[in-house]
C-alpha cells in the first residue's frame, strides 16, 4: 500500500517546541518510527513536512497524480484556517486521516474548529505520536471498516 | 489489563438507526468484535450501554472503585451537553478515549463541540467500529506513548 | 391504529405547576381525555410519562420493536437540549408530532429552539390540551395529508 | 362562526413551487378544501391571499372592524421579518393560529424564528394542508380549550 | 414652510392597539392636533399614513419632486428592517425627524436598532403625541439649530 | 430570447440618490441603454421597476406564466431582507442574475449578506450600469456556460 | 416648575471638542440659552455638569430630596455603560428626558445602545442644542402628553 | 422545620474529585455536618444525592407532596443545562437556595450561567461546605428576611 | 476581627428605590443591623458607602494598608462593568464576599455576569439584608471552611 | 490593453475537483479560452496560477511594476481569509475584478464573506468560466462604465 | 517639552498587586525613573495618578488649557470601558501614547479591546516600565516620525 | 547583540501602498535607518522581508538555530490569522516585539485581534517607523526591564 504522511508547519520542531504539550521525542524520531513500521509491514511510505501552505497543497495534488492510496495529515496550525488545504484534500477520494498529537480540545486558544476535518475520513486526537501509528493501522488494515 | 467500554444513548440501535451514517452491523456485532479481541489479547473487558445519563455516571464512578485501567467511551448525543458525565470522567485518572463512529465534523447539526473531550486523553472520530479497536490498541500497547 | 403518547418531565404536575400558563386541569384529566377519545374511535393508545430522559429513550426504542404506528410527544424541558431523545426519535419512521401546551414563542426564557422538532413530522404549539386531540386527529385521519 | 384565512406571499404558487416540500396540490385545491369544510360545518369563511405585506395588514385591520371571530394565518416568508404584520395581529384579540405547511424546523436557511408566532394563540407546523383543517377544528370546537 | 408627516403601519390603529403603550387618543386626534397647529402657525402640512412599505417610499420620492421642506416620519415596525425606506429617506436632503410615540428602549422585543435613524437628522422617542409637536417646532423654528 | 429586468426600490432615483456611489446617469438612461441593446441584438426585453415588494413578487410570478427565458434583478435594499422575493425567485427555473451597481462589499452598513443571491444563478456586483449589460450578454450567449 | 439639567463628561468642552459633530457654540452659550428661557418662562432651573459618574449620581439623589419636578440629562459617554447612573435615574419618578446633541445612530463606534434610556420617559437625539430646548418645552407644557 | 437537601451528580465524589477545588472532606463528612446541625437545632432534615436528573426531579416533586418547608440544592453540572430541574423547582413555592461549593465565577469552562438560579430564592457560591450551613441558617432563621 | 463592609452606588437609597426588589428597610437599618451584630460578637466593623467608583477603590486600597481581615462588598451596578474595582479587590488577599440583596439571576436587564465575583472568595445572592449577616458569619466563624 | 489573470489554489484542478460544482472543462481549457479571446481582440494577456499565497502576492506586486492595466482574480479559498492578498490588491489602482466560477452564496460552508472583494472594483459570481470572459469584456470595453 | 503622564486606577499599587505580572518595583520607583529622565533631558514632566475616572478626565481637560505638548497615559482597567476618558483624549490634538506594562494580549480576562487606543497616536504594550521610557523618547525625539 | 527584523507581506511596498496610512518613506529607507543605527551601536542586525508565510516561519526557525538574541516582527496582514507564525514564534524564548507602523486600533476592517501578540514580549503600535527604532532600543538596553 502507498501511504503519504504530511506534516504541517512547526512539526519539524517536535521535541523543541512546547515539550510539555508535544513530548520530548524529536521529528527524526517520528520519521524513523513510521518508516520502520512501514518497512516491517511492507508498505510504501513517504513523509513530507513543510511550513508552507502552498507546498502542502502542491504535495496533495501530486498525490492525486501519483495515486497514493492513503493519506495521514497533521495540518498543524493550518487546521484552523486553511480552506485552501481543505479544498485540496477534497480532491482526493482515498482514505484520509487527520492526526493531532495533543488533545486540541484542552487548549482554549484553539477554539476555532478544524476546517480540514470535514473533508477527511476521520480524526485521531491527543494520542501522541501513536496517533500516526494507529492511523497507519487503520489505512492498512481495512478488515473491520466495512462498518463505516 | 482491565478495560471498560461505555456506550451512550441509542448506540444499542446500531444497524437500525441511520445506517448510511453508522453502518449496517448491529450492536451485538460490536460487542462480539471487542470481546473476541480482548479475549485473544488476554484483557479483561466490560461493555456497558445505557440510554440514561445517570446510569453512565454511576458506571464511571464504579470504575473508580473497581480500579479500571483504561476507558473507552462513546457518549453519543451526551457528547454535546452532558457536563455531568464530563465531571464524572474528570474523576478518573486513567487513560480515557472518546470514540465516535461517524465523522461528526461533517454533520452540521452537531456544531456544538464535545464537552467531554477536554477531560479525555484523546479522541478517535469517523473511523467506524474500528475506532473502538484502535482505542483498545492504544490502551493496551503503551510502548510509544511516552511521547505524549 | 396503535398510538403512543409520551409526556416528558413535570407534565405529571399539570394543574399544579404554573396554572396561568398550563391551565388548571390535571394530568389525570389529560389521560382520560385521550383515552376516551381513543376508545371511542377504536384506536389502541398508550400514554407514558417520565421525568427521566433515559426512560423516555427506552420507551421510544420499545415503540420501534412493538411497531407503534403514530407518536405524540411533549418533551417538556427536554425540547431544548435533549439531543439524545432527538436521536431516538430519528430511529422511528412513523408519523411523529411534537405538542406543546403553551405558546413557547411567548416565553423569553426558552429562546433555544426545539432540538427535537426537526426529526418530527410537525409540531402543534399553544393550543392547550386540545393540541394532543388535534395530533391524534392528524395521525388517525390521513385523508388530506397526501399533500405533505 | 366567522373565520378569516390569510395566506402570505407565494402561497398562490402551491403545487408549482418546491413540490417536494409543499406537495403537489395547488392553491385552488386548498381553497376548495377549506370552503367545503366551512360550508359543511356551517361557518362563514373568507380566504385571502396576497404577496403584499401592506395588503395583508390592511386585511387584518379590516377583520378588526368586521369582527372576525377566528383567524388562521400562514405568513409565508413574512414569518421571518414582518414586525409590521406582527403589530397588526397584536391588535386582534380573537384566537389566531399560525400555520406552516412544511416543517420549518427542518430547513436550515430559515433559522430566524417566527416574529409573528408570539402574538398568535398557537402554531401548527409541518402537517401539510391538514394544518389548516386542524386549525379550523380548533377555532370552531372550543370545548377543551378551557385548559389553555 | 411645507412639512410632510408620514406614519407607517398600524399607526392608524392608535387608540385601538396597545392603549397602555400608545395612549387612548385615536389617529384622527393626532391628525387634528397637527393640522390645527400648522394652520395656526401658517405652515402647509400634509399627513400620510400607509401600511405599505412601497407606498411610503413612493410618498417620500414624491416629496423630493414636490420640494417638501421638512419631514416627520414614524416608520412604525418598518423602523427595524426597512432598508428600502432608509434608502428613500437618504435621497432627501431636507431636515428629517424620526418620531416614536412610546419609549422603544423599554421594550425588549424591539432590540434591533433603528435602520432609518442614521439617515435622519434626529429622533424623538417616548414623548407621546407631543413628539410630533416638538418635531414640528424643531422644523419651523430654526433659530437655535445653528449649533448643530 | 425573452428577458425580464426587474429593478427594486429607489432604483428609479438613479442619478438623484448618492451620485458618488451610483453614478450620474439617470434611470431613463439605463432603460434606453438596455432597450437599445436588446433591439440591436433581436431580443424581447421588458424592464420593470417598483418600490413595492409585493408588486415585484407579482411580476416574478407573472414571468412564470408568460415564460420569460432569462431574468436580471437588482433587488435594491430588498436584497438584504426579502425572503418573500427569494421564495418567488426560487419558483422560476430559468437563468437569473442578481446585479448590483455599486460594490456592496465596500459599504459597511450593508453587512447582511444577500438573501436572494442563493436562489439566483449568479451575481454581478460593482461594475456600474455595465453590470446589466454583461448580465444580458451572459443570458443571450450561452456558448461557454456548459462549464457551469 | 423646578427643572434640573445634568450634563455628563466632556460636555463642558462644547465648542472645543469635535466641532463638526457638536457645533461651535460653547458650554457657556448652552447654559445661557437655557437660563434665559427658564427665566422668561418663569421656571426654576439648575444646570449641573460633571466629568465624574459619582458626582452625577449624588446630584440625581439630591434631586430626589429637593423634589425636582423634571429632569433633562445628557449622560455623554456614560450613556453607553453607566448602569450606576441608570439605577439612580430609576429612583426618580418625575419626567426624565435623555438628550443627545448629535445623532448617535450615525456614529459607528457607539454601537452599544443607551443603558440609561430605558429608565427615562423619552429621548431627543440629533437636534443640536435645540434638543434641550424641546425637552424643556415637553416638561413645562404637559397639555398634550395625557396621550402618553 | 422540615428541610430537604438535594445534591446533584458527582457530589458523592467529594474528597475524591478535584480536591484543590472542592476540598478534602468527603461526602459522608458533609452529611454528618448537616445532620448534626439539624439535630442540634431541632429541625427535620433529609439529604438526597443522585447522579440522575430524573431522580432529582422525582425527589423535588415528592417534596411538593410531603410539604417540605425549605430546600437547599446543589445541582452540580445540571446547573448549566437542566431546564427540567428548573421546571420542577418552579413548582415549589417554598424558600429554595442554590449552593455551590467552589466559586464558579473563577472557572472559565462553566461560562454558561445557571439555569436553575432564576427560580430559586437566592444563591450561595464559593464558601465551601459552609455554604450549606449558611443556607440552613437562612432557612431556619427568618427574622431579618422581611427585608427581602 | 476587623471587617470592612463596602456598599456601592445607590445602596444609600435602600427603602427608597425599587422597594419591591430591595425591600422597605432603609440604609440606616442595614447599618444598625450590622453594627449591632458586630458589637455583640466583639468585632470591629466599618461600613462605607459611595456612589463613586474612585472612592471605593481608594477605600479598598486603604483596607490593604490598615490590614482589614475580612471584606464584604455589594458593588451595586459596578458589579457589571468596574474592572477597576476588580483590580483593586485582587490586591487584597483576605476573604472577600460579594453580596447582592436581590436575586440578580431573575432580572433580565443585568445579563452581564459579575466582573468582580471571580476575584472574591464567594458570593451570596438574593437573600435580602440577611445576605450581609451570613457573610459576616462566614468571615468570623471559620470552623468549617477548612473544606474550601 | 495589458491584462493579468490570477487564479488561486486548486484552480489548476478544474475538471478534477468537484465537477458538479465547477464543471468538467479542465484548467487548460480555461487558459485557451481566455488566450484565444485576448488574441482575437488584440490584448496582451498573462495567466498565472499558484497554490501559494506568497507567490500570488509577489505576482500582484510585479503587476504594479510592469504596469498591468486590468486584473482578474479568482482567489479560490484565499477569498475567505487572505488579508495579505487583500493588502496587495489594494496597492494596485487599476480596475480589478474578482471572479468565482460557482455561486458561493449557495454553499453554506463558506459563510465567511470575501475579504478581497472590498478592494476590488467588482465581483462576478456563479456564471461559470464565462465569468472570466465577462470580466475581460468589462476591462476592455469601458464605454459604459462612466456610470460607475 | 511639556509632557504629562497619567496613570489610572491601581497603578499606585505597583509592586504590591500581582507582582508576577507587573514587576516588583513600586510606584515611587516609576515616578523617580521618569522624573530623573525628564530632568536629565531638560523636559518639563508632570505625573498624575488617580483611581477616579472623573479626576482623570478633569486632568486631561486641564492639559488642554495648560497646553501640554505630549501625553503618556496608562488607563489601567479604564482601558476596557471608559468611553468618557476616550472622549476627553479625543479633545487633545497633541501626540498621545497609551502604555501598558504587561502584555494585555496574554490575559484572557481582558478580551475587550482598548476603547481608548483608537484616539491615541499609538500604543506600547508589554515592555514593563521601560514602555514609559520609550514613550518619552518617542515624544521628545521626533526626528524619524515624519514617516507617520 | 544579534537582532533579527522580520517584515511580513506588502511591507516591501512601503511608500507605495496607502501612503496616508504608512507614510511616504520607502522600504529601502527603513532598512537603511535600522542598519545605520545597528552599525552605530555595534549590533549585528539582519532584516528579512517576505510575502510568504512559509518563508517567514522558516526564517524564525533558522533564528532558533543561529541563536538570535532579539526579534522584531511586523507580521503585516498575517497578524490577523497566521496561527502558524504564532506557533513558530512560540518556539523562540528570546525577547520578541511585534511592531505595527500605523495605529491598527483606528482601522475598523482589522477588528480581529492579533493572534501573534500573545506569544511576543510586547507590542509597539502606531508610532511609524520609529516603532522599529524603539523596539531596537528596548532589545539592546535592558537596564530598566527588570521591572517586567
Amino acid at each position: 500500500m502507498r501511504i503519504l504522511v504530511i506534516n504541517g508547519p512547526n512539526l519539524n520542531f517536535l521535541g523543541i517546541r512546547e515539550k510539555a504539550v508535544y513530548g520530548t521525542e524529536d521529528y527524526a524520531y517520528l520519521v524513523r518510527l513510521l518508516t520502520d513500521k512501514a518497512e516491517k509491514e511492507g508498505h510504501e511510505l513517504e513523509i513530507f513536512q513543510s511550513n508552507s501552505e502552498g507546498e502542502i497543497i502542491d504535495r496533495i495534488q501530486e498525490a492525486y497524480h501519483t495515486k497514493a492510496e492513503g493519506l495521514i495529515i497533521n495540518p498543524g496550525a493550518f487546521t484552523h484556517y486553511s480552506y485552501a488545504i481543505r479544498d485540496a484534500l477534497a480532491s482526493l477520494e482515498i482514505p484520509k486521516i487527520e492526526v493531532h498529537i495533543s488533545n486540541v480540545h484542552k487548549r482554549e486558544d484553539f477554539r476555532h474548529t478544524s476546517v480540514t476535518a470535514p473533508v477527511c475520513t476521520g480524526q485521531i486526537v491527543g494520542l501522541g505520536l501513536q496517533g500516526y501509528v494507529l492511523a497507519m493501522d487503520y489505512l492498512t488494515d481495512n478488515i473491520f471498516i466495512k462498518n463505516g
